[in-house]
C-alpha cells in the first residue's frame, strides 16, 4: 500500500462573507480548496473521463462509493492492488461514503437491525453485510483519505418518529464508527448529521456528533426529494449547529443553484453525479442554464456551447458537432459534455471562492442568477 | 472554409528493404510517414478517443467515411461548418473513402447501374444516390486531403466474369472520378485497383488506372473474406503492377500480422477499424498477441497489459483495473483499450519504418512473429 506519510489532517478557514466560507482542507495527498465540489467516481472511475482530465477541470478531491466498490471489484482486492488511489490512478485525496445510502437506494432485500444491514447485491444477488465496523474496515482497505460514518438515511417524507428513531440509530452507529476507525493520522473521519427537516432533531444530532468528536461534519438526509425550498430552509439553521472550525459537507448536492444556495448558507463541500450523468444524456450546464444538445436547433450552429468557457468541448467544437456526435451515439459525446459540465461546476466553485475572499458573494450570487435568467443564446 | 495553402501533394520514397518501402507523403496539412496506419474516424470521431489522443499515438492521418458522413450530418452541413477537419478538430490530413464499399456492406435496397448506385440509408431508410461525380462532390465538401475514386467492390468469392465486369465498371468510374475531381492543388486523388484474386485482371486494372493517372493507387477488393493466405498471394504480385513512385494503399487492412505481411510486400498505407473496435470489446493487441481483458485471470493481476508499452493504459493501470472497468461496463474501458491498441499499431508502424530504413526488415519480422508465438505473459 502506498500510504502517504502521516501528516495531520487540518482545516483552515481563510475568509467568511456572511455565512459563506472559504478555506483549505490539508491532507497528505494535497490541499482541498473550499467550498469544494467533489466529482463522483462510483466504480473507481468518473464516468467518461480520464482522471488527468478530471484534475484538469480543477477538482481537488473525488468521491468513491463504498457500496459499489465492496461488491465489485471488492475492497480486499483493491487493498491487495495497492489501494483505490493507485487502482484508479488518482493522486489527490479521495472521500468515500459509508455505503449506507446506496444500500437503501440500490440494494435488494434489505434487513436492518441495531447491528447493521444485510442486503442483496444489485449486480448478482449475492448477500452482503454492512455495519459501522465493516464500513470502517472497507474504507480503510480502499485507502480513503476522508472516511464517512456509517449511517441510516430515511427517505423523505417520513413521519417525525421514524426520523427521530433513525437519527438516534445513526448516532449510535456514529459512536461505533469512531471506535472502529481508531487513530489514523493523516486520515479523517466525518460524522453525518441526520434529523430530516426537523430543526430540533438536527440540533440533537449535531450535539451527539460533537460529543463524539469528528474531523468534519456532513449534513446527511437532504437532497432526497424534499425540494430546494425545504432544503434551503433546513440549511438556514443547520450549519450554525455544526462547529465553525471543521469542514461542513452537504451530501449529494446538487444542481448549480443548489450549490450556490448551500455555499451561501455555510457549506464547504458537496458531491453529486449530476455533471457526469447529465453529460452522458446530452445535457450541458452553462452559466446561462441548461442546454439540451439533442435539440435540432443546434444541428447547424457553428458556435461553441459557451463562448467564454475554456474547456475542450467549448474551445474546440461547435454545437453542431456536439449535436452530431450525441445523435450518432458516439462516446466522444459523453466525454466532451462530461468534461464541460465538470469544468463548469469547478469554475463555479472557483468563482465562489474568489467572491467570498473579496467579500463580494452577494454580487456573485446576483450575477449568477441574472445570467441564468437570460437563458441560452438565441438560435441563429 | 479553412483551405490550406495549395502546396503540391508529393510522395518521397526514402528507402527500400526487399519489397518493403519507407517514405513520406507531403500534404499541406502535414507529412504522412509511410508505411502508415490510418485510424478510422467513421462518423467524424475515432470512437472513444479525443483527437489529441489519436495524434499522441503517432497517427499522421485519419480516414473518414463518406457513406456515414453523407447521411449524417451530411457533407453540405460539414462544408457550411468549415469542413471536416474543423468539425472534428483534427489538424492533420484526412483521407476519405468514396462511399462505395459501405453502400455495399451497410445500405439497404441497392440499385446499381452504369450511372451509379441508389440505396436506402441504414439509419432512417431515406433514399440516396452515389456516383463518381457525387462522390467527388461529397469528398470536396468534406475537405478531404486524399480523395478516393468511386468504385464497386464485389464480395469474394465471386466468379471470374462477375469480378471482371465489376473491375471494368470501376475503371470507367475511375475515369469519371478523375474528370469530376478536376484540378485541386494540394489535394490528391487515388485510383482503386480491383480484379479480385485474378492476377491478369489486377494487371488490367493497374494499367487502366495508370493510363488515367492518379496521385496514389489503392488495392481494393481485398480483406473481404478471402483469408490471409489468399491476400498475401495476391500481394505477392499486385504492388509490382503499380507505379514505384506513388503511394500504394491497401484498403481495410488489418490485423498486425496482415499489416506486417502487407508492408513486406510493398504496401505504404493501410486503414482498419480493428484497434478501436477491439478496444471497445475488451480485446487488446500487444506484441505478444491478443489479450482478452474480460478473462478472469486478470482480476487480481497488478501488472500492466504490456510492461514495455508507454501508452496511458499500460503506464498507469493494472490488468486488474482494466478487467474491472470492462466488467463494470465503464466508458474508460473502451477509452483506455482503444488508446492502447492505436498506440500499439502506430508503434508497429514506427518499428517497420525504422527497420526498413536500416535494412533490417527481415529481422524485425522474425522478432515480431517470435514475440507473438511466445504469447501473453503467464498468469500470476
Amino acid at each position: 500500500m502506498s500510504e502517504p506519510s502521516p501528516k495531520p489532517f487540518a482545516f483552515h478557514l481563510d475568509h467568511t462573507d456572511g455565512a459563506a466560507r472559504t478555506g483549505r482542507i490539508e491532507t497528505p495527498r494535497g490541499v482541498i480548496r473550499t467550498p469544494a465540489f467533489m466529482p463522483v467516481g462510483t466504480a473507481a472511475t468518473v464516468k467518461a473521463m480520464m482522471p488527468e482530465s478530471v484534475a484538469a477541470t480543477g477538482a481537488d478531491i473525488l468521491l468513491g462509493n463504498t457500496y459499489h466498490l465492496m461488491l465489485r471489484p471488492t475492497a480486499e482486492r483493491i487493498a491487495a492492488l495497492g489501494g483505490l488511489h493507485r487502482f484508479m490512478n488518482w493522486k489527490g485525496p479521495i472521500l468515500t461514503d459509508s455505503g449506507g445510502f446506496q444500500v437503501m437506494s440500490l440494494a435488494g432485500l434489505r434487513k436492518l437491525d441495531e447491528q447493521g444491514v444485510t442486503f442483496k447485491s444489485h449486480i448478482d444477488g449475492s448477500k452482503h453485510h454492512l455495519s459501522p465496523e465493516r464500513s470502517m474496515e472497507i474504507q480503510r482497505l480502499l485507502g480513503s483519505d476522508i472516511v464517512m460514518c456509517f449511517d441510516e438515511c430515511p427517505a423523505l417524507p417520513a413521519d417525525r418518529d421514524r426520523i427521530a428513531e433513525s437519527m438516534q440509530l445513526s448516532m449510535r452507529w456514529a459512536k461505533r464508527s469512531k471506535e472502529a476507525f481508531g487513530e489514523r493520522p493523516g486520515h479523517a473521519l466525518f460524522g453525518i448529521q441526520q434529523g430530516g427537516l426537523e430543526e430540533d432533531l438536527r440540533a440533537e444530532s449535531a450535539e451527539a456528533l460533537q460529543e463524539i468528536g469528528f474531523d468534519g461534519y456532513a449534513v446527511g438526509g437532504l437532497a432526497v426529494g424534499e425540494g430546494q425550498e425545504a432544503m434551503f430552509g433546513c440549511l438556514d439553521h443547520v450549519p450554525g449547529q455544526l462547529p465553525v472550525d471543521k469542514p461542513r459537507y452537504l451530501m449529494g448536492v446538487g444542481k448549480p443553484d443548489d450549490i450556490v444556495g448551500a455555499v451561501k448558507r455555510g457549506i464547504d463541500m458537496m458531491d453529486c453525479v449530476l455533471p457526469s450523468r447529465s453529460g452522458r444524456t446530452g445535457q450541458a450546464w452553462t452559466r446561462r442554464g441548461q442546454v439540451n444538445i439533442k435539440n435540432a436547433r443546434h444541428a447547424d450552429d457553428p458556435r461553441p456551447l459557451d463562448a467564454d468557457c475554456t474547456c475542450p468541448a467549448c474551445a474546440n467544437y461547435s454545437r453542431a458537432y456536439l449535436h452530431h456526435v450525441f445523435r450518432s451515439n458516439e462516446m466522444i459525446s459523453g466525454m466532451l459534455l462530461t468534461w464541460h459540465n465538470l469544468h463548469y461546476f469547478q469554475e463555479l466553485m472557483q468563482g465562489m471562492r474568489d467572491a467570498i475572499s473579496s467579500n463580494t458573494f452577494n454580487a456573485f450570487e446576483r450575477e449568477f442568477h441574472a445570467m441564468r435568467e437570460e437563458g441560452d443564446i438565441p438560435p441563429l
